[in-house]
């Protein structure tokens, strides 16, 4: 990754946590794309911090790519779970 | 849409029903793409769907292209709610 490319992994805070955490991102140092990843249940969240930037607030953002996958989890318990995963690049246009 | 592409769309069902049904729709109708269409929480199974068709039953298979976007959903005591929604493309390679 170059310095110009950044990360914003989503979690379980509330959405507008992220969505400003991208416009932060965005708007105090020059960064010209932002990569959301998200896994499970936070895939929701990411497809709307991605659509909330853009639309309500950085209609000079766009969608650059999605891509999609599979990560497997060690669980406490013993044994590995896979669980889907999310990445959502944002360019300033 | 030509008759080669099908859409499932994703509820609240168990999520090995919506992969049976990609799969069906690949094996019983020479389709070689198939859209699966979600909103809202749905998003999630969505990717697992796509994830799970892909690696452990169909490995000829391809997410074509991701898009997502925004739905204005009528709400029944007035007004109107926003809701993201998402669109995976899947084609036979």
């Amino acid at each position: 990754m170059s310095r110009d490319s950044n990360i914003v992994y989503i979690g379980r805070k509330p959405t507008m946590n992220y969505v400003l955490a991208v416009m932060t991102n965005f708007n105090s140092s020059d960064m010209k794309d932002v990569t959301i990843k998200a896994r499970g249940q936070a895939i929701t969240t990411a497809v709307d911090v991605a659509e909330i930037v853009k639309r309500r607030y950085m209609k000079d953002l766009n969608v650059s790519d999605i891509t999609i996958g599979t990560e497997e989890i060690q669980q406490q318990e013993g044994g590995t779970r896979n669980v889907s995963t999310i990445e959502t690049g944002i360019v300033r246009s």
